[in-house]
């Protein structure tokens, strides 16, 4: 029997807990909920290299976690200010490939735990050390280490070159707070330190002005604490590869590809 | 005649075009409209050891851009959630040294043109090459010259030690926008390049999966489109720094202490 779009995209909305009705992020894009599927290519973010490989490896379902055209909202938000030259391009590359491209955001975040969070423990290796999944957080109880020792570990495993750091990374850690994406806000992430006694948060991203400002002044008070930045992209990325792995193992008659999207910044 | 703290929310609301009215965040935080001033503290975030050099030099009116307490929000804005013993600890030090703390954040950028951009520019040594001032961001035409180069200027210039870049920087540049502070996101930043013609993009903060993602494509496409990341922190201090100098032009009678903060981050 032919696979079809509705059928992966009916999948996923299983995987959500309470469906994916009222998740107003996740949308078919492109493409035609009855078009069959030739392969499936999932993604933190469909950029134009990750379209131009999917084609390659034969996939006509991109599965994207953020919007593919440089915005949460789609085509460009409320004033679609930037719907320009570039947008136009990969709208067309799309619509010559046949592709149909399906945002997967909420659904995922909706699992419990976090999908995302489930991908980021695992891939770390530190699912047994987990004491508690918050809806946005997960706090872990680790062999006492060093901050630096935490950060070359976390290094290694996501492939990341260098993360931005506060506070005294030489202080043996051992309660850390996980936030994966755009959590590390101060209303999310400062709460955690105090309530859970935390020596150490990792999160995604955040604004410069809140959690790390905290942890500069918790420092300047004598508390040890310190945070790590990973990155949205870093943070995200492993539960994209573990949904390529559920999606896998449900849909054996076509290929389904984990496209791995490289650190969008260099340091200069 | 002794200076009080209005007599210096007085100069600062005339600087602001159109008066500080209506500018949610600017507000006496600490202290008292009444209160004498001993000497003058201007900083871009009063953190706890701005507000212990404040006191070593004698100053009690911190003027800070940035809100004190971890977030834009006065006393962490909606839920109060963390208001703990950081904030706690903070609270109890301006008290006991009878700090007025004076939040000065709308106001600047109200100026036209806006203040923090002024100090961005002079600290570039820019000001002889803007074409176009816009509300939130300016345009400037440079000598030909690569993006690595102009990386090398920003960072000698504004003490930074490295900047986060997506993009060509071999490609010449001439055609560069700026935006201060959180002005990075792509309703804002993905216009300019396209009506604007840029070849560069300097920002300060801004959300990671927008601009640096256009950027990615643009140059999938073949544009020699590049952007350069300061850091939130390091794009707004030149404009405190300006403001300190103006404030010790106008109040001859006190000490005026522009105060520097270092980077927040590290990297590991």
């Amino acid at each position: 029997m032919t696979l079809i779009v509705q059928d992966v995209l009916d999948a996923l909305a299983a995987q959500a807990s309470g469906g994916t009705a009222g998740c107003g992020a996740d949308q078919l894009l492109f493409g035609d909920a009855g078009q069959a599927v030739s392969g499936i290519a999932v993604t933190f973010i469909a950029s134009q290299q990750v379209l131009e490989q999917a084609v390659s490896l034969g996939a006509n379902l991109v599965i994207s976690h953020e919007g593919i055209f440089y915005s949460h909202h789609h085509d460009g938000g409320r004033d679609k200010a930037h719907v320009g030259q570039v947008h136009a391009a990969k709208k067309q590359y799309i619509a010559e490939h046949g592709l149909a491209v399906y945002r997967f955001h909420d659904g995922l975040h909706r699992q419990q735990p976090d999908g995302f969070m489930e991908g980021l423990l695992q891939e770390l290796d530190w699912e047994a050390f987990v004491v508690e999944h918050l809806p946005a957080a997960s706090i872990v109880e680790l062999p006492s280490r060093t901050g630096l020792e935490i950060a070359a570990h976390v290094k290694a495993r996501l492939g990341i070159g260098s993360l931005r750091a506060v506070g005294d990374l030489s202080a043996q850690c051992q309660r850390v707070g996980l936030l994966a994406g755009y959590r590390g806000g101060g209303a999310l992430a400062i709460p955690l330190f105090e309530r859970y006694k935390l020596d150490l948060i990792l999160y995604g991203e955040g604004p410069e002005w809140e959690t790390p400002e905290y942890v500069r002044d918790a420092i300047r008070f004598g508390a040890a604490k310190s945070l790590l930045v990973l990155g949205h992209l870093e943070s995200e990325q492993p539960g994209m590869k573990l949904l390529a792995d559920r999606l896998s193992q449900l849909f054996a008659a076509v290929p389904v590809h984990y496209v791995d999207v490289d650190s969008v910044f260099d340091l200069v």
